[in-house]
């Protein structure tokens, strides 16, 4: 059994970018850059793991063959939104089993030339045929919300004012300019009551870091490093997904998983990076964590509490909201922001005396479960 | 660390399904059939690992759901046509690492809804847009083969006559007749020398083993099963691909870390399941690998030697020829059938006194390289 510890972090800018930027291009900057922040070059690198969903066929050797990392084992990881976080995961595995000392995981992804007006359900999801898309889906969560706990429409917009207002000291994320109460609620209706800027964007982008046992952190020339303690993976229960909209049994189960496998427990975590790919999920998934207390999570955020300075910030880095959110890439930005929050390199944005951070990311829908994939991951210092 | 046993092994038939037998229903007939080989109740699976290419974002839990599987870790793993030993390899990692003891491995496909004519090289690939496509690369693979050693388009037919010959004893194989070698030889061209008897069919199908710690093994009550004595994973390569096109540098490279992390060698290797997308594969992939001497691949099949009964009998399956090519399936079938005859249960397709089998997979092309993914499984009893 030996410690993972992520060595280097890089990333490209989330946006939106023209088709001759293409996802291998985008792939192999994040990589290049990871390497970089690692002092990794090509011949330390012993495998590569890739989280994708819409790059086709052996995305990932597409990748490496540019990267002049050919040759190695590559696998490609898909779990929807949670693709990149269940690449480090298995790469964490990987290592943990003495297989490797030093890998390179990647996400990514190319979506403006695929993906147009959101991303579509599985055309077998009997929930999403009967209307309950992802959209739908959030804005009931966000009803039942306001009516269970007595929260306001403001409270939840302070969400995507919050976390833009966070990544307007992120030079990698897609929107880096602070919007206003006003602009959230007079945006353009999606789903009531969430609007325009409730939702995550349509994001190209990449992420990499990357991970190595002690000996690839010393063999690196690094004295330290900000280590994974633990990745949790779950999937949807078809049991408990009745109870109620926000019942968020898949969070508890991941958050549970995750506290078993590393001894860390809620209180102990200092920084998020959540999977806010609508304002309100970010609410009901810190709840369903057990970080936020059940019922709080709308409160906090309006009074500041989730804000870098507040008493658990959450997404210093933008979030999905802001930083953008290229599906399978999004897995693996979280874990570049913990990174460098954990080794005091966010600038701007760095959440002071932070130890441990965690991030979580869910991908899919599975009809008549409540979730595709879950995963927790736990880094600190 | 811990050994990782196949505890259970079981498949759907494979062939071409109307379009209700679904992705989901194919693979969830796999899984309850390798459970219930391997005594497991929904309750002892602790994760599941799917390997597929055409299943569409989380696929795998589509099929847990259907299982009653809900709620566990599922990772979902493409490589192409070695997307299902991909998932293996991730089990066998985890298993190794001590992260589960009874894991549940599935691969499978629906292409007949999805394919037509053959499965379409990427868009990117600037091999195949100038006509490299897989039938014309490997009649190219034929020519040179049939220059360089004196080899017979007869040779290299009998590796179709051979393997259909096999799966004759396969219940689960897709053609169960036997076929002669004037039908090889007289059927329509489809990239000469190669006709459409040389090339691996368009299949639907499932695969699925239950793979087991000691612990977990004895947990299930079994007193012993074949062991994985390790998976290689490697990536083709932009240094090498150039010097012929039957060097085979990518196979070369996947043995020798196979050898490595086993400490198996070619010498020992009893059976073979190999990757005989076309028949000119089934023999330069052999030799890549140095179990068969190089340049004897084609005689060594047209006198028997590589038939049940020979000195090293390949695909006593069918193979991908015979058996069929659901390209996410094909791995894990490959495991069901070492499983098998590693445990004499392979009926009248035994092959007697086998103690060491090798599964051979290869995936996808990538431009410049010689090839997308190549996995090499060495499993004993």
């Amino acid at each position: 059994m030996s410690h993972t510890f992520i060595a280097g972090a890089g990333m490209v800018r989330f946006g939106k970018y023209p088709v001759d930027v293409t996802f291998e291009k985008l792939a192999a900057g994040a990589a290049r850059s990871a390497m970089a922040d690692a002092g990794a070059a090509v011949a330390d690198i012993e495998a590569v793991y890739v989280g994708h969903v819409f790059g086709g066929p052996v995305a990932g050797q597409r990748v490496t063959a540019q990267l002049g990392l050919s040759g190695l084992p590559v696998s490609n990881h898909e779990n929807y939104c949670a693709s990149g976080a269940t690449a480090i995961r298995e790469a964490w595995v990987a290592i943990t089993a003495g297989l490797y000392d030093i890998v390179l995981v990647i996400g990514a992804e190319k979506m403006t030339d695929r993906v147009s007006g959101g991303v579509m359900p599985d055309p077998t999801d009997l929930d999403a045929i009967n209307g309950m898309v992802m959209a739908a889906n959030h804005g009931m969560s966000a009803r039942r919300y306001m009516y269970d706990h007595g929260a306001t429409r403001e409270q939840i917009a302070a969400v995507a004012v919050k976390n833009h207002a966070h990544s307007v000291h992120n030079p990698y994320a897609q929107y880096q300019r602070p919007i206003s109460l006003r602009e959230v609620l007079d945006a353009r209706v999606i789903a009531e009551p969430l609007g325009l800027l409730d939702c995550s964007p349509i994001s190209d982008g990449a992420a990499a870091v990357v991970l190595c046992s002690a000996k690839g952190l010393a063999a690196l020339g690094h004295r330290s490093a900000p280590r994974i303690a633990g990745c949790a993976l779950v999937s949807g229960s078809t049991v408990t997904s009745a109870a109620s909209i926000n019942a968020e049994d898949v969070s508890r189960r991941a958050a549970e998983q995750a506290w078993a496998i590393t001894g860390i427990g809620p209180a102990d975590v200092d920084v998020v990076e959540m999977h806010d790919c609508f304002t309100i999920a970010e609410i009901v998934r810190l709840e369903g964590l057990g970080v936020v207390p059940h019922g709080e999570g709308a409160k906090w955020t309006a009074s500041g509490e989730t804000s870098i300075g507040g008493k658990l910030p959450v997404n210093p880095s933008g979030g999905l909201l802001s930083r953008g959110h290229p599906v399978g890439a999004t897995g693996v930005a979280q874990a570049c922001e913990l990174a460098w929050q954990l080794s005091d390199r966010a600038g701007d944005r760095q959440v002071e005396h932070a130890q441990v951070g965690l991030a979580y990311c869910k991908g899919g829908t599975v009809s008549g479960t409540d979730g595709g994939s879950v995963t927790v991951l736990l880094v600190h210092r």
